[in-house]
C-alpha cells in the first residue's frame, strides 16, 4: 500500500489547480455560480480533520483564514462558508466558498442545489492567476 | 452598542446547552435525527471565522478536533461533518454533526433535507451529560 499523496479523481474532475500552500494542495471547483475554493491536505488516506495532528491542524486553520480573507477580497462577498463534509468523496477536502446574497443557492448551503456551471477557460484561468499573485503561489 | 457575548435568539430556540470550553460554548442541536453539536465562540457580534484573531483560532481547531473525537467516540459515526455557514443566523457558529450511512439525510449535508424531530427529554438529558463528562465540562 502507498502512503502517497495523490488526489480523488472525483476532486480532479470537479476542479482546477491553483497550486500549493504548506500543508494543502488549493483548487478552484469549475462551477462559476460560486467563486468557490478547495483545500486538500497533502496527507495520503485521510477523510476527517482529527487525522491531522495538532500541529498539522494549526496550519489548516490558519490556510483556511488566509485562503477565505484572500477569496472575501476578490469577490467582496457577503458570507464566507466554510465546510469539510466529504460524505461522498471521502478524501479530506475543505470548502471555502464565497456566498452572495442572492447566489443560485442563497441562503442555502450551495451542495446539491444547482448542477456546476463550468467557467470560460479564460475566465478560470483569470481567477486562478489572481489567487496565485494574492496567495504567493509561484 | 454592548460589546458583551449573547446567543442569537434561533440558536437558543434550536439547541440546549452543554457547557463552556475555554473559547466557545457548547450546544446540542435539539434533532434526534442527527447527533449534532454546535460550538459558539464567546465573542459579540462576529460571523466569520477570520474575524477571530489567529491565536482564537488555533483554540479554534482545537475544540474542534476534541469535539469531533468526543462525538466520534460516543456515537461510532461513519464520517464526521464540520462546517460554518451562518447564512441565515450569522453569529458565527461551527456545526460538528455525526454522520451515518442511512441516516435520514444521507449522503446529502443535513440543512434543509429533513424537520428537526426533537428528542425526548430523558435522551436529550443523558446525551447532554455524557457530553459533559467526556468533555470535562463541570
Amino acid at each position: 500500500m502507498s502512503s502517497a499523496f495523490t488526489l480523488h479523481p472525483q476532486i480532479i474532475a470537479d476542479s482546477i489547480a491553483v497550486g500549493d500552500l504548506p500543508l494543502c494542495h488549493l483548487r478552484l471547483m469549475n462551477d462559476a455560480g460560486f467563486p468557490w475554493l478547495l483545500l486538500i491536505p497533502k496527507r495520503a488516506e485521510i477523510s476527517e480533520i482529527i487525522e491531522l495532528d495538532a500541529a498539522e491542524r494549526a496550519v489548516l486553520i490558519e490556510e483556511i483564514a488566509t485562503v477565505s480573507q484572500v477569496l472575501k477580497s476578490l469577490t467582496g462577498c457577503d458570507k464566507l462558508n466554510v465546510a469539510a463534509l466529504g460524505n461522498m468523496v471521502t478524501q479530506l477536502h475543505i470548502h471555502v466558498i464565497a456566498r452572495f446574497k442572492g447566489d443560485p443557492a442563497w441562503p442555502k448551503p450551495v451542495w446539491g442545489q444547482v448542477p456546476a456551471r463550468p467557467y470560460a477557460e479564460a475566465v478560470a484561468a483569470d481567477l486562478v492567476s489572481q489567487l496565485r499573485i494574492l496567495l504567493s503561489i509561484s
